[in-house]
């Protein structure tokens, strides 16, 4: 394992942040313009619905609805308009940003047809899946082309549904400008898992093209949670994270070494110990001796190992806890995001967030987190957002930090105890 | 939150060790007099089908298999041998046991007519899955009765499949000697999940009859997993778990407050991090201001205050980390366990076991963790098993341990971070 430390600037210099998770999405009705006019009569069906939607959470939840949009009116139109976007993330100390689908988590205002976006995985019908996917495609790329620099777009790919029409659709968007991966749906429903060879064309193509591969958080398994909404907050990290484990354990990252994984918005608690669990399981521990010999020489490396080159986090406006957790999660792999323009993110308030939350934290993992991860993974341009860090970005005096704190050179591997306790060998 | 510490006893005494995951089972043909004959044709058939299995087995790890019932051809017969089983126990230093079925987990067979044990959700047509646990009922109730002092025998009850049936199982049930538990499928499978109403009158029972209701580990989402036991093995606890927050999060526990569960065989390295996710985000954090009320109101305490009352874990043998964790996770709820006569466990190996892993843990925590916990949640006969441990057990000395070792006042609280990081009042 190389040292993700080496060279990463220890001065007051500006953060370079790039958000990891955002998103952004034409108000419902607008979509309209971008879809393939065939598909029109269930669009109007569609649109209906959506309405119905808001109106649902209006009689739940109004006042928290009302206040919301009141008190964010100036930026909430960023989900749509590039200026209003460029002003929101200079404001908020960010460089550039992912983007994903799906605008308003509030009302839901804001997501492509048909449910394209963080829900594409219960979209029955294929050629919907497609159809809503293609729309806000066409839509993203003008968007993302109007900085390209600072905008790193996020196409829908409904893969599950129709694995050539997957590839091909990434063969089409390799290249674009501004496009720097795909998001899958989270959920495979009645369809084979993620780690059956079925996908394997769909991997290939991402791998080749560059475009990192992601699930977002939004799905789950709704029919066991009793409309308790409860059941769904405490187990959505597992329907999100569940397909790192499908393309992991099954060795997709050596078969397809160029293949990248983000998963985004579930948070980065969980890491740790599956890591732990993962590579004493699958590697020094005899516990699976019983089982058979189908888990064995499918993956070459421990699986904490992909962590940081195959496997990143986008880890949204991480807790505190998980921030102190940095080095056992992956200080290579996590990735803060804001998740603008959602309230559970940290938007309008960023800077004000990494004033408290960074505070005892050296500003070399700082600039990791922050955005030397993102910069890395999805291969942005450094220089050019060095520039507009130097505008837009917090200094780590700002953030209250003392440069003089180093990260310990043994944190890594202090942080994966289980090498030492389990007597395995730590990674070269 | 009282202390779970007060009057421990902390001088050398032996320990009372209660193993809280065991498994019994006749072997396959054995079941045959047990089952209603009505069944007999099908019986046939499930035979037939174990004995397939085990062909298979012996094809893909016949040299494993082999070694492994050779190595402890004295122990195993304890299965289902009265005699054979008090030797293992006494040998192996445990007072009292809690009794799953499916004693054989290495060929399978030892398992109830047609899957009725670790299994049962995945029987389809429910007059087999109640023939099947009737059949292995009949017999532990008899196997338990040879010493209900050191036998705690936990029934089968494939509750998902008839509730009405499940409800008359369980009042049948109820006060027979030895028989201190019942296990639910852990899979609803294509059946309403747990949190449903239609499962209220069976926690009723339940609760009036002071039989506790389990989950045990066995069950996963197969048809994801493309044949590659990795992802089995690395989410089985996410399934095994899951019920638990069923019923945590509707709230059942308050509805009947005289309700116990037990997950079994699933770890407890998850439990800390998902009590510190609930606690915040269903008690002091905002974050679900955005969805609606449904969660509120629900429960009437944190998460984290119905772990060692209503809720304990069935914790087999724990790893070191498991142990170091063991006031975040529940220093009253935690309950070691061998997995006897089960590879995967400590046996035949327990006490050289404990006195590597309990080394530097204090006696009293080393006490609720071996057994007084047990004893609590199934309500053991404290003296009688006592004086078997004078015979049996082994003593604090033995295990390598410090007896001046005392546990901090503020161990679960410092444990429990949560509390002071999110400024939360400590439960009083």
């Amino acid at each position: 394992m190389g040292n993700p430390l080496a060279g990463v600037d220890t001065s007051d210099a500006p953060y370079v942040i790039v958000s990891s998770d955002t998103h952004a999405g034409l108000q419902v009705e607008e979509y309209r313009d971008w879809l393939d006019p065939k598909y029109l009569p269930q669009f109007e069906e569609w649109a209906a619905e959506r309405h119905d939607h808001r109106r649902l959470v209006e009689e739940v939840n109004g006042e928290y609805v009302e206040r919301w949009e009141q008190d964010n009116a100036d930026g909430l139109p960023g989900a749509y308009d590039p200026a209003v976007r460029d002003r929101v993330m200079d404001a908020d100390g960010i460089s550039a940003e992912i983007i994903f689908a799906d605008g308003d988590s509030v009302t839901g205002q804001e997501s492509p047809p048909f449910g394209a976006g963080l829900a594409a995985g219960q979209i029955t019908d294929p050629e919907l899946a497609f159809a809503g996917a293609d729309a806000h495609n066409r839509w993203l790329v003008e968007f993302c082309a109007t900085d390209p620099v600072r905008r790193a777009g996020v196409a829908l790919v409904p893969v599950i549904h129709d694995v050539d029409r997957a590839v091909k659709a990434v063969e089409a968007l390799a290249g674009t400008p501004g496009i720097k991966g795909v998001m899958v749906p989270t959920m495979w429903h009645d369809k084979p898992s993620y780690g059956h060879p079925i996908y394997d064309p769909f991997w290939q193509v991402c791998a080749e093209a560059g475009l990192v591969v992601h699930t977002h958080s939004g799905e789950g398994d709704w029919d066991s949670y009793n409309e308790n909404v409860a059941q769904f907050v405490l187990e959505v990290p597992f329907w999100t994270h569940r397909i790192l484990w499908q393309l992991l354990l099954s060795g997709k990252f050596d078969t397809f070494p160029g293949l990248k994984y983000v998963v985004v918005e579930c948070g980065s608690y969980w890491l740790g110990d599956l890591l732990w669990k993962a590579d004493t399981t699958f590697g020094a521990n005899a516990k699976v001796k019983k089982l058979n010999s189908r888990t064995k020489g499918l993956i070459k490396k421990l699986p904490s190992e992909y962590v940081g080159s195959n496997v990143f986090i986008g880890a949204s406006t991480m807790s505190r806890e998980e921030i102190r957790r940095r080095h056992v999660n992956g200080i290579d792999a996590l990735m803060w995001g804001t998740d603008y323009p959602h309230p559970e993110g940290s938007w309008p308030k960023t800077v004000e967030r990494l004033e408290t939350d960074f505070r005892e934290v050296s500003v070399e993992d700082t600039r990791l987190l922050l955005g030397l991860n993102a910069i890395e993974c999805y291969g942005l341009d450094r220089e050019a957002l060095a520039a507009v860090a130097t505008r837009v970005g917090p200094t780590p005096t700002r953030l209250n930090q003392d440069l003089s704190l180093r990260t310990p050179d043994d944190a890594i591997r202090t942080a994966r105890w289980w090498f030492d306790d389990y007597g395995m060998a730590w990674p070269g």
